[in-house]
């Protein structure tokens, strides 16, 4: 059995946990938190909760520690911090901090001898594999990712800031017209509008001033002024009642041309249909868990990312079954 | 410079001599051949064409050997002869016969030191690594492969050998309905009849009964007496002009369950859509070249597959490059 913590208990936390007992090789050790134990309820029957202070002497009981904090500022103490104890997991996803946040996390495990995977999940993650296969296999195409439909965490924080609102979910959408003229091989260049457009379900806070609302939301820099949005306001009932789940998806995209006058073209395309974010983000890890784990255990340590990990790795099947079934 | 030689210079070997083109630090130094080496004309200015006997003395000069045979007698015996000599890249497709096939390579390619890797190209191949890496993600569910719409020349081969007919091109179809099921997360059993139709477009001999060979084809055990099956007679103009390239393609999902309850179905989709079947399996071999020689210059010798080979190798760009641009 590989023994598994979790740092943090939010979303990603418990998504980590549910796909731990759909692996009958790995088993949850304890979860570790923040705030006071006791106020936090784990799902699985047995595991304790404790104090993330308690990691600095758990190294005996758990081979693998995944890292669900956030990427703005908990991720990048976190990694470096508990590489120097433990095999580690994380799911980093601000994409332009990721060579310093792997170069840190690399000096930490190397030190300690510890396997440390950084920035796993879907994007990063899966979609980056796709993107690194597709770009090896087609040196010559184009690349597309596109997101949703699905709920992004970020853009909902953004709205809820805004002076009079209470709530806000907010959904990514693939323009299927830009979707459909990449999958016929046109090779198309397509602007930031052009290729999704934002939808907003917004609780207001009585008496506030929607129109206003609205505007603020539909010009705001960064987030939603290069996007054509559409803006709903709901009630609070119809927010719990329609948009409680986090469902996501996308696709990654190459196109490409071979053959010596470039005469035949091909599209290869890895897209995501989820009813819920956070799980399939946690059944990622929990399969690169299995990997860190693995690849410890021959010495391979320091940072690594998707990239660095043969797939075999991830599978608690043998190499010969391995080419047996699935091959 | 990575060198590459290929053996057999059928589609396959012109797949992967085109792909070397795209890939500035591959190189072809030579092709292969069991025909008089006068008789064949390559499409790279300066390649040698040598019988492939030279191949005994050759070592100093090849990096890597891809060998283009086909998979029910000559790789069998070509793989382990050249993994004693050569690192080497195959794409043996007989999937019941992959254990044995990889025994052999691997007990030649590690006493000689090299690297043998072997079914590469899209299934076994690309294929084979969305469905490890979707069941490693999502270990409940159902995997479902579709191939088409595509030339079969297994099939084609089997159309031509009944008498009566000069020609053949044998479409495979997925069905629409069965595939629009299977995304919608329904996980429905299919049988072989539910996956796919086959269509063939058959010159006939002047004279010969049309509406027997129309019989002997739908009837045909194993290729296409399971399948709902349309037979097209044609002319030999026809076939020339709407028929002379090889199309195919398909798309492996996995359809699975996360959450404390199994609530929530996600539905992982990698498809593929190619012009030219054998250009796009030479591309993806000639990538693997490239991980074939690297591997090699690490140690990692022996016989590996698709599995085994950490994405990164793919890539002529370093691992900063990589985590900054793909990632």
């Amino acid at each position: 059995m590989i023994r598994i913590g979790i740092l943090g208990y939010g979303n990603l936390g418990k998504g980590v946990e549910s796909a731990i007992l759909q692996n009958p090789d790995l088993e949850l050790t304890a979860v570790f938190t923040r705030r006071d134990p006791d106020s936090v309820q784990v799902q699985t029957p047995g595991v304790k909760v404790l104090p993330d202070k308690a990691l600095t002497e758990m190294q005996s009981e758990i081979d693998v520690l995944v890292l669900c904090g956030g990427s703005a500022t908990d991720l990048p103490v976190q990694t470096p911090q508990y590489a120097a104890m433990y095999n580690v997991v994380d799911s980093f996803d601000t994409h332009a901090r990721i060579p310093e946040h792997f170069a840190a996390v690399d000096a930490a495990a190397k030190k300690a001898g510890k396997t440390a995977i950084i920035s796993c999940g879907w994007d990063p993650g899966m979609f980056s594999l796709n993107r690194l296969y597709a770009n090896c296999i087609l040196p010559e195409g184009h690349d597309y990712t596109f997101w949703g439909k699905g709920v992004s965490q970020g853009h909902s924080d953004a709205v809820r800031r805004i002076p009079g609102v209470k709530d806000c979910r907010q959904y990514t959408i693939p323009a299927p017209e830009a979707l459909d003229e990449v999958r016929s091989g046109f090779n198309p260049e397509l602007s930031t509008r052009q290729k999704h457009t934002r939808e907003c379900f917004v609780v207001a806070q009585e008496g506030a001033d929607t129109a206003a609302i609205e505007h603020e939301i539909k010009t705001m820099p960064n987030y939603f002024a290069d996007y054509d949005t559409t803006v709903h306001f709901i009630t609070e009932e119809e927010m719990k009642r329609d948009h409680s789940g986090l469902p996501h998806g996308g696709c990654v995209i190459r196109t490409g041309n071979t053959g010596m006058n470039k005469e035949n073209s091909h599209v290869i395309e890895y897209s995501l249909k989820l009813d819920s974010n956070p799980e399939f983000t946690g059944s990622v890890i929990a399969a690169y868990a299995r990997a860190a784990y693995r690849m410890n255990n021959e010495g391979l340590n320091g940072a690594k990312t998707v990239f660095d990990i043969a797939p075999a790795y991830l599978s608690a099947k043998s190499g010969e079954e391995l080419r047996a079934h699935l091959l």
